[in-house]
Formats: C-alpha cells, structure tokens, sequence
C-alpha cells in the first residue's frame, strides 16, 4: 500500500486545519503511528538494523509505555498494566523507573507479538480516552502533550530505523510504492542571506509545549554572519568526493578523519557508485540520486569537512534560530508525503530551513544558561544526554507535521549518519 | 500448538517402520522443517539470535536452495529458479558458489517474507517431485540424499537456534506447550564398561549413507579402556559447581580458564540458580532443572574440567565409536518428543550413547587419513572446518531420527554450548 | 636524585625574574626536558603506558622534530636534517608534514636510542644557537616562541606520562625521593565569591604570545554566577564515594554512566582503597591521599556527576576566565617542585586558580567566533581537534612556570584522567 | 657486537664435544641468554613488541625466577629471595604459584630495570653453583633439568620476540651485523622419500631429558607415505604468491581464510614487496628474500593452503618423526650462528629435518594415550595447553644446540607466525 492513500495524506500539505484539542492531538498521534507501520510486515517490525536503530515493534510498543507509565497509572484511577512484564521490555532509558532491556537486544523480543503490541496499543489507548471523562489536571495535561511529543520523535525514527533495515537487506525493497517523481528543478548557485548579529534572544518563549533543553530563553550575542539560502545538494556533494574530499586529511577535524579510515566511508550512506552515476537507497526505493535535492545522511564530520572545502563554516545554532525567526514554521515535513528530501524552490530567498534534512550546526549540545532539567523520570529525557552530541536544526522529511520549532534542539554523536540529516552554509558577513 | 499433535508424533518413538525409498524420505524431510517452523510466527523466524545461529526463515530457505543450487539445474530439464536474488540471501558459506550475505546478518533478511519462502519451498517441492517422475541418475540420487542429510543438520540448529532466541527473550518463551513431564528416577551411581582396544577399524563401512569426513574407514589403535555407563548428570555437574570448579584454575584448559573467565560463566548456559534450586530454559519452557538428567549445553572446556575434577578423561572419538558397535542406533532423538534430554535408565549397561545430548569427545576434529574433500561446491561441506574444532558423537534429542550413525562425527569449536552438548565419561582401564 | 637538586629548583618559585629574552627563554625550554628526563633510566624513557600517553624519549625527539621542521630549515642556510628517517619517526600528528609511526606504535622506538636522541637534541640545539647570530625575521620569532610552547606542554606531557607508566608497574616506583610532605592544613568549608555577569571579553587580549585557539578576543554574555574558592578536595571525594556516588545512575550523564560500568571504575585514577584509608599513586611515589589536597586524575564525567550531587554545576570557559582576571597568573605550577597538588590556603577568598590541577569546565571545546587556523602545518595544532573535547583552564603542579595563561584553552576528551584534572564547583548567582 | 664473536661461536657447529655433566650444562644455558642479550641495549630489553611477545629483560628474569621457585628454596637451606616482588613480576602462567604481572603488560616493567634483573640472575646463578657443593637428590637434578630445558624455549623466544619488535620499529635495525652471507646454491626439484607404514612407536623412549607431553611412548598406525626431502622454498612461496594463492577462498581452511582476511595479509610475516623482489625483516638485518631458502615465518593456514595448491599435505607429526629416526639430530640450530634458515643441501635424500624452520605438522597438539601432567606447579608445563594448536617438529635456526629432539613437540596456535616456522610437503605413498 502507498502511504498516500492513508490518513497522512488526508489533510492537504500542513497547511489545513489542524487538529488543536489536546484529546484529538493524542488521538492522531497514536493514530499516525500505527498507519506509519502498516507497509510492515510483521516481521519488518520486529528486526534491529543495528544499536542506533531498533524494531518498529519497539517503536510502537515504547511509546506506549510511556503512556502507560507516566500518566495513565497518576490519572486514571482503576486503570491496571496490560501486562507487568511489559515495563522491562519497553523502557528505554529510564534508570529512575528500573532495568530493561538492553539497548542492543531490543530485536530479541520476538515476543510480545507485533499483534500483541497492537493490543497493548488499543489497551492503553481506550484508557487515555476514558482519561478526558473527566477534568484533567493541567500536570496531566504536561505530561500528555509530553507524551505526544515524545511519540512523534520515534514516528521519524520509526522511518530513519526501517530505512536503515531495508538497506541491509539486499533485495532493497522499497517501505512503499513511490508516487511517480516530480523531476526536480535545479534550484541554482547559492544565494546569501546577511545578518547582522547583536544580543539576541533564543531558546524557547514560553508559548505552546517545548523540550525543557530549548529554555531558559536568554540573551546570546551573535555577531554579523551570512547563511546560505538552501541546503548543500547531491550535485555540490558528488563534486566534493569527486575534488578527493574523502581523501584530503587537512579538510577535516581529527576525530572525523579517523572515523572515516576506520569505516572506510567514501560517501554518504546508503551511496552507491554505479556505472550510470550514484544511487541512493531510500524509503521509496532504490534510486538514482535526485541531483538538485539536498544531500541527507552525512555525519557531522562530513558536513564539517564539505564546509572547510567550499571555504565556509557551518553555523551556530542561535544564527540558524535567529534567522529563522522571521520565516513561517513550515516545509517539507512528514506530512508532505515525500519521505525523502526535495529540491529547494528557486530563489535567492532564504527556504528550506523546515523540514527535508535536519541541519547540523556547529554548536555542541549543551545546557542553555540557567537550565534545570524536570524532576522525576521525565527529567531523564534530555538532561543526560548533553556532553558529545552536536545540535541540528529544522526537522525533516520524516518529522511529523507540528512538531518542529525555531527553538527545536535536536542532538546526535557526530558519527551518526541514519537519521535524514544534511546541513546548509555559513560565513561571517 | 504443541509439536507433540503433529506429524512428528505420528509415528512410534523411532521404532516403527521408516519410509524407504529415497522419494519418501526426501517428502518426510521437507515436511518435517516445515512441521518444526510450525510453532513460530513469522516473527519468530525472522530474528538471528547471535552470530552462532541462524533464523529458522534462514534455514527453511537455505535448505531449499541446497536443492535448488546442487540438484535441479542440472538434473531438471526446464527448471527455472524462483528468484535470482535468493541466490545471495540463502548461500551458506559455498565460497565456490558467489558472494552470500554475510552470517551475522542474517537476521537483517525481513525480506523476502516467511510467506515468500514458504512459496519458495513450495516451488522446490514441487520441482523435487517431478525430478522423480524419470529415472535418475545415481549421481543425482547420491545429490538428493545429501540434500536430506543437510536439511536434517538444519533441522537441529533450527530448534537449538530458537532456544537461543527465546532465551534471550525476557518472556522466555516455551517453544510448545510442554507435555506433563516424567518425573525421573535417579539412574544410579555411575558404572563403567570395560572395552579391550586393539587395532579396530573405524570410519564409515560404505553401507548406506554417510558424509565424506566419516572415511575413508581405517585401523586406529585403541589402548584398553572403560566409559561410563551414562553421560554425566545435571546433579553431578551442581556438585562441581558447588565444589567451586568454575574458580579452580588448575582444572582447566589455558583456552578454557581464559573463555571463562571473560565471559563470565559460573555454570552452563540457560542456568539460572533461584532460591529454590536451579532453573533451566528449555524448548519446552523455563523450569526446574531435572537433576537425573544428562547435563546439556556445556562447552568442552567445562566438559574437560569437569572430567579433570572427577578424575577422569573424555573418551577420544574411537574408543567412543568402538564401544558403540554393540549397540542397536537408537535413543532419545527427535521423533522421541522430548526435546530436551532424559534421564537414562537404571542399570550398569552401557546407555544412552544415542540421543539425548551430543558427547564431546577428545578427538580434534581433524580428517582421517586418506581423506579427500568431494569435488566442487559440495566439497566445501566438511573438510574446510578441519581445524580447531572437536568431535562430537551420538546425535541429541534434537537429532532427526534416522540422522545419526556411529561413524557420524559431529564437530563443535570448543567454547560453543547453544546445542545439546553433554558428555560421558572414560578412563584408562 | 630528586629533581629538588636540579635546575628546577635553582629559582625561587616562580616569583623571581624570569628570563626574558627570546633566545634565553629558548635555552631555557630546551635545558628542562632534559631535566625532566634526568631521574629516568633510558629503559623508562622507551615505554609507552597506554594510547595516550608517550615515552619520555619520544617526547624529546618530537619537541626536537617541531623545530627542525617548521624552523631550522626556513631560516638557517646550510642546515642538515640529523637523520631522515627521524621525521617518519617523531612526527605526531601533522597530516601535512608527511606520514609517521602510529601513535599506538611510538613505544615500539627502542631505536633510535635514547642516547641517539641526546645526540639529536644537541644536534638541533647547537643549530638553534647559531639561528641567533643573525636578526631573525619575526616570522621566524613567533615559530620559535611556538616551539618552546609546545615543548613545554610535552613537559607536562612526559610527567603525566611517566606517572601512567609508573602506576602500571607493579614496584610503583617514585619518579623521584620525594622531599618531606608538609602536612596540609584543612582549607576549610568551600565559600564562595559571586560575580555580576554582563557583555564581558574573553579570550587572548594580544599583549604576548598565545595559541591560535584562544582567540578572536570577543564578547560573551555572562550571567551572574558564583565559583568555589578553592577545588574540590580529596576528602570531599571520598565523601562522593561513600555516598554511593559511583553507583547512583541519576547523578551521571548518560555517556558517563556507560564509561564508569565499562571500565569498573570506583574512584579517580591511581585511588586504591587499603585498610588504613585510601592511597595513591604519584610521582612522589605511593602514598597515602593528602585528603586536604585538590582531589586529580577525575575525568569530565566524575566532575560533572559530583557537581550534580553536591547540588552545583561546573563553571563555564568564560566564567572561568572571568573570575580569574582580576588575580595574578601565579600558583603551584612546575617550578612549585611539588609535582602533586596541594591544599588551598585558608581563608574565603578565590584561590588556587592557577597551577594544582586542571580544571573542568562546563565548556566543549570549539572555535572562537571568527577562529581561524594558522595556514600551514602549524595549523593543525589545535584546529582539528575542536570536537568531542572539554575545556580545562588554569594549568597544574606539572605545567611549566610561565606556561599558562588566563585565556589558555586546555582540551581533553571527557573520559581521559591521566593528567592532573580537577575542578572547582559553580553556581548561579 | 657480532654474535659470531661470542660465546656462541665459541665451538664448532654443535658438532663438538658439548658439556655433559648438568653443572656444565647449567653454567652454559645461564651464560648463552646473556650473550644473546648482549647485542642488545637496556632499552631494546625491555619493551614488548606484542601480546605473543616477551621483552627481552623478562625473558631473563622469567628463567631465573623459575629456579628460583622450583629448585632452591627446596634444595638450598638458607636461600633467600632477591627480591619478593619478583615472583609477581616474573611468573608466566603458573596459576598454582600465584598471581602475576598480566601477559600483556610485561612491558610495563621499565622496573626492575635491565641492570637489576642482571643482578638477580647473579644472585640466583650463585646460589645456584653452591647447589652443587652437596649431593643432590635426583629430584633436583630433575629439576634443574627441566630448568635448562625451558631457559632454552625462552632462548628462543628471546630471538624471535627481538625479530618482532626490530621489524615494528621503522628504522628495521639488524639485531647483529651479519656476515656475509654465503651465496645459496639452488637445492634443486623437490624429492620424495617413501616410508612403508605400519605399527610403530613413537614419543620418547626415556633416554634422557624429555617434556611429559612427549610420553609415554606409544604405538601408533602409519599408513604409507612419503615426504618431501626439504622444506617448502621461499621462491616456491613466492610462485604460490604469484598464483594467487592469498586470493583463492577453495585452498583454504575456512579459519585460514577469515584470518587471512580480517589480517590483510598477503604474504608471510616480515616480507614485503619491493621493486627489485622481496625483501624480508631478519635478525641480520633488512634483506633481499634468499629465494633457496626455506619459507619462514608462514602460519599453519598459509602452509596447510600451499600443500593444498601444491597438490600435497603437511606431514602428520608421526610420520615426520618416524622419517626422521634414522637421521642424526642435526642441522642449523642456534650454534651454527646464522639466526635465519639456510638453503637445503642439494641432493635427493631427506634433509633439513632438524634446524632451520619448525616444521607445521598437520597433528593437533592432544595428550598422547595414558598422558599425566606432572604434579604440583611444573604440571602447568605442558597440558594445559593442549587444545587448539598444533604440533610442529625439528627446531629452528633460532634452537639452542641440543635442545631439539625427534620426539619434541613443539605447539604453536594456527594463526602465529612469529617464530621461525615453515613446512614440508607430504603425501600418500
């Protein structure tokens, strides 16, 4: 089946009506995942591609837990586990809530069953219904919009995991039977958009839910810069290969140059040099590659070194946030329905910057001035993670509609390539 | 459903007529991989436990395109293959063959489906049944009867892979719904039988089938020996625990001390010691150790020390075949329904020499003099693995009835126990 | 002998006059190493402890290396390389200068001989000298300036090192006699001093010679904040652990967490637990912990994990810097001659900045905005390793006299702790 | 220094008279390791090339402690230590005695230093010459027999262990300056010599010092067969190099194949491809490959993958010592002083069994019938490692003289390759 002829493609392209009740949100959002799981198999869903990655099963089952541990047993009275075991088997990190199991063992759960799973889903879902009988608590309220949110994360690894599974097989089936594509105008030579920097206000404002890492807001001086107006494309990445990138030791960090002798990268993943130019495995299939679409699924290390040799940087992520201040939150998301990274419109105006790649930025993750993280086992959820990790900006082709904001904080290791993420320029103006 | 209503049960305990002609045997063993995947969803047989194992979809496929790569094409005028690609996925290790998918990643083969590979065979199947509507050439039969014996190898691994998955599931599931068990009676004290030696042959005499590392059959001189009457107990082997045998050095092997010591082993795998004694997961569940019982799925450096501790030796591989040569071939093995190993019976006489657990022996899997791997493909059956390996005999409760022989020599790297690995003792008499 | 004896200890600590001039200073640098390497046999100056650490002799062949590649050559006509193969030999990591020994692989340099490398050393010194017979171009100045930094982090370098090898070897030797320990008066309960914050500079203000690293010289934003007078003190550490601090999950970050359970860490690097209290290894020999002294030898991940339990953080880079500005650039460094740290002086006032150990700060290690390396091989120096490394500032008990400075940025990966690594506590004002 | 200077050439080619008495003997072993750690400095001494590797100091700190433990303490009162940490430093593997410095980290000993063990051995090899001022028990002459006789594998070791460690030094230094090497005449086509078979003894027949895995002695069947008259050549090496044969997955075992793979090799250890031909690392130095010569330093799977390309087998370790009964113990060992193997005499009769390489054998290394380890400590000599290595016959250019026997057995896992091993060629008569 084509994910077109599913409810994600029932509302015109986020820019209709969204849903705004805290009840429908939840609704859609369990909802989305299972139709997100439905070209699976049963045996698609339980396979671990490899330790960055885990089951669709897991997927639906863990956000499920989430539920069912930190909010239906506080507000629902009466309510009762599906199934006591379950807890071990779902939790992913949570050290406060006790032990699980192992991270790089989440593909031996052949049992519970994928029709188990379901169960679990349509159990604990009947419960957060009954939930909105009667008031909530605004505390409630928190940790369901937390909820929503937290399951719209595994909706996008959901994806990046699956196609990471699927380029290990080698029939390369496709997750769905792609809609025929839109041949892709080249988008043109760079543009740039200046800046003039200043103390400037980042981080999260108060309005609607965010991560507790994109607050407090504060003050940030951000001196002049320039961002370019798109992202980097395939083509501009096969000249970079082509000038011997991968082989020109000055280009890149340290740590970056190791890592790619020790895995032998030549290229982005899920590349492939063939006879008639590159493919590129994708979630529609195997494919040659959309030259004037932004490249994806480079490491930070090879964002680093591209930007060294085209004689640019990459940008912070407050200049990424201040730029973006000005333009509509919106873009080629999950919603869009291309399940790869589309071409830039034409122009010298600054788009793309929501939605088809995450953008790595050259700020390492880190506590915002000020930061606290939330008490209890929610407080696991970003704190721990700060040390190692770089933040990328501006969502995805896969992430779901509503999710993203300016002040978004995404993080991964700087060897991490199997999410959708790609980057854009920078410069001092 | 339980393997015991099956057509596995169909039959007596191994005892009743076996069908003969190799048309009949060929249909009962495709049958039965398909009567043992029973039990499983499609998820179960997707999933690669450890490098060690295979998924059962992996075997059901693997043992169809034995068939398919080594008999049809050049037996069966006309026959196409199902699909190219499987040439890939389901090739073993046949490095004169082409390239393969790399054993660890096995389990990464969501596609094709269980229901593709159920098609596959059923195309196989069907290609095998026309084969037999002419008259076949003996070098065609000797193809087709390797292909059974290769196909009831996979059929073991298949179960002892499965073990190895549900035991690391945190369900541990009980592969069937165990029949009530025997309660055991303790065989008794051990007993010895007394063998003379002599210059004996050994090796496969020609008669029947039997793999090409099972000859040619030659003298071998064998000093005066004793072996016991039975293979070591699980209460023999809590004895050595409790004697603190994994903490004593001087028992072991280097390579033994040093495997134990960096995995961590305090006794065999899927032993549990709870506060009311010890627990074992086993194909039909997670229970109570059945302490009459041979002890299974120990390495042969435990299998060493534990002799060295008793004060006594394994047999080597001839002493074991020699001594067997009075015995009718049958025991404990699949078409029994146990599925784990029983208890021998009471009484001094030399017993359960088939069956129930494979016995490690002292013998280096090395190739017996003369020996000459087959030409081609199938050449690579045996002879590649002649170094580092030990020779196992007497097949295990999960050896396919009519599989094993005396001269059948089983071969195991020796820090491997996810099969039914056990042992019996032997002296100098 | 006991380096007490030796040109180290010929000045008063480090408050008498120091030499000023270029030439002297480099005469200076070049005499210490030696100095340094004088209490070693040449078999402890040939071994390399670990991955991270070096031998003493390589240490001064490459500091010998750096100034007869990117000086001698430029600026001294008719000078000859001492042995061409040295440069494949006491390259470290200079991509752009040519291939070199695997740094796993420099304590396989048995030859040359450390009396080769003497012979090198006054080889290249004796060309260094005549350098100075003529006006030197001030390019030619600011590489030599850079040289005798760099060789004076190797100092640092080859005691930390020494130490590594030291405690690795079951003698546990002293690297020198140590003189009578002057038994250390309790600093007392922390205080704190606090500090407005606001648009303040940071970085190397121009006056002098600085890495390219430390600047630009910018504004940061800088809330208010206050910093513990003194480091954190052994007993302080000790109260950590009894507390439980290595074993309560929720005090660590999530990458800490991993490397403490992976490499079984219970406490600091060359902490052992004896009956009477605790001891440890330094480079006055195995000892009992001075639990009045600054605790050393923590990674960034035990800084952060105590600061969380003691209810602060670790201060910023700038922070840091801040607080530092208003005292003199002064403390326990290498000419101190104690070669541990010692406990703070009492009182309330911010102390024991400068020298002692290292201190973690809260900061990853990035460029500076508008950083730009140094064109050439020099500019490898510290450039590429701008990822997945903390801050430290302040220098230690083995950072030669003059060394340091308020801006210096100090790098190292969050797990390593062989060098002397503190910290001092934080808090928001 | 030249060995050729040194006591080693002292005495004609192992042909003249040699000591008797075990005094003597004593004396001379204890002399012969510090002549051949003469060539060496402290530094070379002490640091270890690899984990198979020993350094050289330790090499001779081991063999004195081994006295120091088994003999004097026993047999002469009022022997006191060196230096009770010793025994901590120097045991190898004797679990029984104690703990002991981790193999691996041998070369953290910068202490005691060269200077001290020198000491040590002093101490030890005079308490060691007052033994001898009274009777001693035949057990002590046992003892120190067996002393000798392993001072002598660790002279060995001490030869190979320094080729290691010069050829991972990229200055490759020659461990003596050779003499010039004698051009080698082409030994000619290779012969065979045909034995008959039958039932025959072999293992030691008690005369003189042997290890207990040479015992006892026994019978076993040997079925007709023929040897080569000399080891494999390298220009026969190189041929199979030229024929692919590092390429071709069908001549090896699968465990050769998947070490040959993940080692990269693609010749024996020490070679390397130059423009004019292959040179290799020697103990004389940095060299063309002298092509007569035997193959040395080749694993069991490179020699088992040319017998198999050659069409022949290696020799089990009976028929070897079977051919070699009626040969003098002879040939190319250490005292013939040329520290690399020599080209075979030409001529068709059997040659070269004893000296030059180690002959790979294709016997695994198993307890022969009725095999007891010794009791106590010395019991860890040999058994211990009997399993997963293989038997090798007839010593090297690098054996002390009148240390080999026909019924040595040598054992060596099948991937190592760092002493001098090589091969011949065997087949069915």
């Amino acid at each position: 089946m084509s994910l077109s002829n599913t409810a994600l493609a029932e509302r015109p392209r986020g820019t209709g009506p969204k849903p705004t009740s805290l009840h429908d949100r939840l609704l859609e959002t369990r909802r989305l995942s299972l139709t997100l799981a439905q070209p699976l198999s049963d045996e698609d869903q339980v396979v671990q591609a490899n330790d960055d990655s885990s089951p669709t099963k897991w997927h639906l089952a863990h956000t499920t837990w989430f539920f069912e541990t930190f909010v239906l047993p506080r507000y629902l009275p009466g309510f009762h586990l599906f199934n006591e075991s379950f807890a071990y088997c779902f939790n992913s990190y949570y050290e406060t809530v006790g032990p699980r199991q192992p991270r790089p063992k989440r593909g031996m759960l052949t049992r519970p069953t994928a029709a188990e799973v379901r169960a679990y889903r349509a159990h604990v879902d009947e419960a957060l219904d009954r939930l909105f009988d009667r008031d909530l608590p605004s505390e409630a309220k928190a940790f369901i919009e937390l909820g929503i949110n937290h399951e719209q994360q595994h909706q996008e690894l959901l994806l990046t995991d699956i196609l990471s599974l699927f380029a290990s097989c080698p029939l390369m089936p496709a997750y769905r039977n792609a809609k025929p594509g839109v041949p892709a105008s080249d988008p043109g030579p760079l543009a740039w958009s200046s800046f003039d920097g200043g103390i400037l206000k980042v981080g999260h404002d108060g309005d609607g839910f965010a991560y507790d890492n994109e607050g407090p807001r504060h003050e940030q001086i951000t001196h002049p810069f320039k961002l370019a107006n798109r992202c980097v494309t395939n083509q501009e990445w096969i000249d970079f290969i082509k000038d011997d990138g991968y082989a020109s030791a000055a280009l890149w960090l340290a740590d970056g140059w190791s890592t790619i002798q020790s895995k032998g990268w030549q290229g982005p993943a899920y590349f492939e040099k063939s006879e008639d130019g590159y493919l590129q495995m994708s979630l529609n299939g195997h494919r040659p590659v959309d030259l004037a679409a932004p490249i994806a699924h480079v490491s930070f290390y090879e964002a680093d070194a591209f930007a060294r040799w085209a004689g640019y940087r990459l940008p912070s992520e407050f200049e990424w946030e201040v730029a973006s201040q000005s333009l509509p939150v919106e873009g080629h998301t999950l919603g869009a329905d291309h399940l790869q990274p589309m071409a830039a419109k034409t122009g010298d105006s600054l788009s793309q910057m929501f939605g088809d790649v995450w953008e790595w930025t050259a700020s390492a993750y880190l506590p915002y001035p000020g930061f606290n993280a939330s008490p209890g086992g929610v407080g696991e959820y970003n704190g721990k993670f700060m040390c190692n990790q770089m933040v990328l900006k501006g969502g995805s082709c896969a992430t779901p509609d509503g999710h993203i904001r300016r002040s978004y904080r995404n993080f991964l290791y700087p060897h991490q390539r199997w999410q959708f993420t790609g980057f854009r320029l920078a410069g001092n103006a």
